[in-house]
């Protein structure tokens, strides 16, 4: 129950950081749908470790495999379960970690729920744990497409204090930081450079919007598409604010600037972020979150060992200092994953 | 499943605003919990309406009727389900919009959905179906209360332009605009007489602190405890924007500001908001929502009919000026709802 | 969770026999539907008490309320709740129960779990609490009937040691105890009369036909049709057995007898119960169930009571013979809303 | 949700057949529990194909690998995902069945369900998928016999006409057929030859008892364990009647002779089977099943094809000519999961 999202598409995620192996079981995906290993790895290779010296250089080939649910290069409407093998899981760099606890991470708390202790990478809580979700985003962002033309994308709008401005969505692609302007990328190489080089790290905001979404997708009371978007990001490691269409800004506004006049074919403005009541509303999802800093940085903390002792701590390793390059792709798949369980629900009730 | 929040602290919500009543049906309340009908009156009457010249004039008793579930004023462990008839259901003060959409409401988005017009007052959609939300949580308050000494509280910190500066809890249930500052109270007062003059209304935000909360609720993946905090407000009519601790100021922050420093018997500071790895860690949780303004304004505003014709329309009836005053209690309602589920499931696995 | 049945079309049940009121909340039912009280009615009042003088005596009008789901004679698509209130429970009847555990009901078994001793009448388990299912049943019947055509009907096919012919449908609405065959009728009350001379009960035998139900409902694994009817039969009080198709008489047969040979338009034979593989087959749905004898019996039995000291007990009051005649209802009801589901289910991934 | 069994002890099941590999993911395993490959082996081997001459000659080493949630030899309380490889999985086999429809086979149901026809030896309607459910038991009973001292086992009451006496437990595990009583094993031999020479197959039955079950499992109404148990045993493949208790022999009982006496201590029969009102009383839990035959016989059949025409069809292959001596682990898999399940659940409750 804890390691499954969605109601009908619904996905299992297993898997440790430092275990044999990760993946997921993804069951409700509609039969019939040409699906192949190359549509998966595409996705994959966007979200991998080592693809620029900003992120971790653990080195994973994250080569997926499809165990079921796929015949002769079509989706059976069983489940489809993928694994990827873990290959790059240095023990070693957790050894001087296995009594104390790092700052920021959820070592402290899963200690303390199951009365164990994995010092491994976090175990489960590590963002090596995203790929999986992934690999499932590439099967529903397929249906999507296929059967609305719904198309969810994401692009970094904030890291630390560089506001980015949005030149387009061409850019998005062109660069590894998924920044929608790629003048702004050598400034980002050198805030991270120096970050990195004082051993610290620092958060972001980011952006994602999906358009082609048919109207009437959510319900009312407990099964919200708002909710559920909120739910499925803010589940995300290391994000810790959601907004939808106005946001935060909502909260200084009028009815009359916030609400959006309707007007033949559509609204004139998007305050709702395509949400109104919990319901799509056919215009584009405008969804954005917030990210707080990698906690593993090299920079002396303080800390408490299993005893309750006080300990000093500098985390070393192979470490992001910041998560948005490699967690654009996890937030287009949770959107991608909530879109996909909705519009099977609605195709249920019409 | 629409209508049911929760895994095993479950409640299902029915009805509609003009329908003949609304309740709910809480599945899995421990059994042997002393219970009164005044235990959850008295929650409803803090939210209910008619309260001040700011709210709703709807005039409710908002009288609550257990129908199951408690036994010589003790819970039994089986299904606790709780009857609000609707009383002062004016149908004539909707008979003007039943061909028209309100903008900033859900009216379009139901009847994309659903193939139907309900013109009366939103039907589900309408804040009055949080009533049966706020009589839940007084279940669910009194068993997180007795058995952990937890407590949910909210308070309003911002309206429109207006920031509130916290001055203590006392003063939060000193006044109906839940605000922690009494001197501030005028203020707001002539702020929203000059909207309702304006015909028009405002958003807001508001902070909910859960203390007394036991470490280890949460678990990985599909089931973090901050994803569940965010899938709960977000659901909460009008809420566009959550943030959990730092929330969007954790972009600018770096590693070393944000991470809370761990120390014999806690955590220096409180960044993480009480969560870390989506499991709760001891501390206090921080949540803060930010709500549109309520979008029945008296001033004209461009919308379709259902054939889709351009009209005018001015929302005339008895509404709200400010969701805020009797969205607190829901807020508290559904935090304290996610974490008497997630504490009953803690229990299961140790 | 406890309460709920189904995924899609969801009922979830409340209420206890002795307290205010019971009822259920049906989510999931497609907008658009025509449905009046009178259609509940008439299921209920097949089902009620006080309808011949081999069930209980006890006087419920079992009048059924619409709360909410319905607007101007039409599903609007949100929960449908219905509320019937209790009106004839006296508690003097169980009086002298209070420290004493009924063999063959679930006092005891309640008791030990709830560690709550709630003497009225069974409480939750008492076969009142079918009612809100029946009620439930209207909803799904209808909506079946009208989109699919499909029907499911139930009858006695043996009391006790008495086998009863099949002669044809109509004569099964004919008469007060739901068998194919008017004659046996007075065979029928003779021995139930004389059973409840003896201070006794008696078990019985019954099947239910679903004809029309269209092919491709059910799943692998988890959600197979068969199983989940299974789980919808045993859940009703009194069955201890259930069988699809052949049943146990497979367990002698050969596979060449066993096997139903396929032909163009169908199928020869129907061993299989319309079921293969835990997926419709587009036959009919064969089921049979088992009912246990009516615990409540007047002859004196040995039991303990709360201190666990050995007592006699005789259980006086208002009690049925035989289970049948009220609980063929009840069977029709949650195979209607077993198919129901699945039917939603299938809608969705195709 | 179409693959996941359980609620709190969730066993999510992928594969099929013919394809790369089977297995399954077991989320909620309570933490700390020790636990290896070796405890999975055991008893996956004991329900492997090519055992004995009666059973299919597939070969499959049926290796078990344990992907997550087990570290250095403990459980986790993070999902357990267990893999199996299909090795021995001949396609040619099924060449001749590519357009054809086997009877008694969910070869037709599946391809009118999902509109898609995969006649690899069934897909995933497979006795084959029934391995990572043995699996996940070995999971499930390490933790009932450590927590509770709970055993579930099994045995074979009848095959085809033949009734076998009970012996003990000891001979059970004495012989590869699972009955308690070695001198029918000459007996039964020479009935499966003699059946295998005539191209046929046959049913069979068999008995399920759950010693040392807490009082006090299963819930009202939705929840009932004996519901959960009989959707459990009906949706293992070739079942086709699940009795709980006296079963089908209730429906002649009286209710004096149907009740069981409550006595200090205990019940004085067991007709209940150890449930009442779907809570467990303490006493053994008594189940039986019937299996109907293996549809795959060698006998000539009417069928048709997948443009409707009739066909003969006579499957040859590697198949078992009666289910039970493989599915006798399956039945105990499937209790022991419910049993997991529902004990969570009460653990959550008090």
């Amino acid at each position: 129950m804890s390691s499954t999202f969605g109601r009908l598409f619904c996905v299992t995620n297993f898997g440790e950081s430092h275990g044999p192996a990760i993946g997921c079981v993804i069951d409700g995906c509609p039969p019939g749908m040409p699906l192949t290993e190359a549509d998966l790895q595409h996705d994959l290779d966007r979200r991998k470790p080592g693809t620029s010296r900003h992120v971790t250089q653990r080195r994973e080939s994250d080569r997926v495999e499809i165990l079921s649910g796929v015949y002769e290069g079509q989706t059976t409407g069983t489940p489809i379960a993928l694994l990827i093998r873990n290959e790059d899981s240095k023990e070693r760099d957790y050894e001087d970690l296995i009594d104390t606890f790092r700052p920021g991470h959820a070592d402290y708390t899963y200690w303390r729920k199951y009365g164990f202790r994995d010092p491994r990478g976090g175990g489960r809580s590590s963002a090596r744990l995203t790929a999986p979700m992934v690999g499932a985003r590439a099967v529903a962002k397929k249906w999507l497409r296929a059967s609305f033309g719904t198309e969810v994308r994401g692009y970094m709008q904030q890291l630390g204090v560089i506001e980015i401005p949005f030149v387009s969505w061409a850019e998005v692609e062109a660069n590894a930081f998924f920044v929608p302007n790629s003048q702004v990328v050598a400034q980002l190489e050198n805030y991270m450079d120096e970050l990195r080089r004082s051993g610290d790290s620092v958060g972001a905001r980011l952006r994602v919007v999906a358009t082609g979404v048919p109207v009437g997708l959510g319900a009312p009371l407990a099964a919200k598409l708002d909710a559920d978007i909120a739910h499925a990001m803010m589940g995300i490691n290391a994000v810790k604010g959601v907004e939808i269409g106005a946001g935060f800004a909502a909260a200084r506004m009028t009815g009359a600037e916030s609400n959006d006049p309707i007007v033949p074919g559509g609204f004139r403005t998007n305050h709702a972020g395509g949400i109104l009541g919990g319901i799509t509303n056919g215009d584009d999802i405008f969804i954005r979150a917030a990210c707080k800093p990698i906690p593993s940085i090299e920079k002396e903390q303080e800390t408490i060992d299993i005893g309750g002792h006080p300990r000093k701590v500098a985390v070393r390793g192979r470490h992001d200092v910041c998560v948005i390059p490699r967690v654009i792709p996890v937030c287009e798949a949770m959107v991608c994953m909530v879109l996909a369980d909705h519009l099977l629900r609605q195709r249920a009730i019409l």
